[in-house]
């Protein structure tokens, strides 16, 4: 009987399947409360594909994915439908405890979510930027630059894949790794 | 009947537990091989607490705890018996891609790994340093300076909660929190 209900409650789970983004009913995306426990791809300080600017508070960015996503990656080096990307954007301190140099991260700044949902958005994947403490976001427009960067400098189906070290070998045994100063396979 | 088997298959793997520690017939402790996937706790760039040094090339460092353990945590504000802390140290990278400042993540450098195994150790936790590509290590002698530090600054049962964003505001929750600039409670 425990273990019957217990069966119940993991098909439950299952089908609710709580990582899938949610959106209200004009349209704007739920933060995924979960995302801090889904899996991490990596971490940034101060990236800029701007002019290099100094700065005593440079950003960490960390980037999680949903679980599903992430295993049909490694599948099959790209992304499936419903893929969640979850960039958070920490501020930084440097003195603190015992740390005397570098950095190490504080508050939040700022969450942005890309989701791959081809029905959905117009070119496959939609951006969204959550405000500090805000819960929904709108969809960016796909007009923005966010969109064309990513298709044009995404090493993987308009996602950095460069920069995700344990995901580039995948993509380039899967075959589906392409830089711009490569020539597509 | 499938119902069944899959309430039998969870609790198997339940009773499995693949994240708790490996040792060799030695006493080595075995890398965990799935770490990348556990909860991921924080990342630094450069932190060091001797005198600060400009590098070209300064290390992140990545912390990752297995769930049971993070699960623990979080009801109890302390780490539970079988904690396994994962610290990946990874090279950094400057200029890439469209990256023009700042640094992302490369080849990993170094894991340490703190495991907290109060029959196993005598002083309830210990370290283990896994060389480049190995895949097993010898636990630090717990007369070196790593147990000193950890138990004098670590916020929370010898750990440096106080460097990881998502537990902090736990830990002092449920009273576990203690610096030692602060009185004990």
């Amino acid at each position: 009987m425990i273990l019957a209900a217990m069966a119940i409650a993991m098909f439950s789970a299952s089908a609710a399947a709580p990582e899938d983004p949610r959106y209200t009913a004009d349209g704007q995306l739920v933060l995924p409360s979960g995302y801090r426990e889904w899996v991490y791809l990596t971490s940034g300080l101060g990236m800029t594909y701007g002019a290099p600017q100094e700065s005593a508070d440079p950003a960490f960015d960390n980037v999680f994915v949903n679980r599903a996503a992430y295993d049909g990656f490694l599948k099959t080096g790209t992304w499936p439908d419903q893929t969640v990307m979850v960039l958070e954007i920490r501020s930084s301190q440097s003195k603190g405890s015992i740390n005397r140099a570098g950095h190490f991260q504080s508050a939040v700044r700022a969450v942005e979510v890309h989701v791959k949902d081809q029905k959905r958005f117009p070119s496959k994947w939609g951006f969204f930027g959550f405000a500090p403490g805000k819960n929904t976001a709108s969809l960016i427009p796909s007009t923005e630059r966010c969109y064309s960067c990513h298709e044009k400098e995404g090493a993987v189906d308009t996602t950095f894949v460069q920069f995700y070290p344990t995901l580039i070998e995948t993509a380039k045994t899967k075959g589906t790794w392409h830089l711009p100063s490569e020539p597509r396979p």
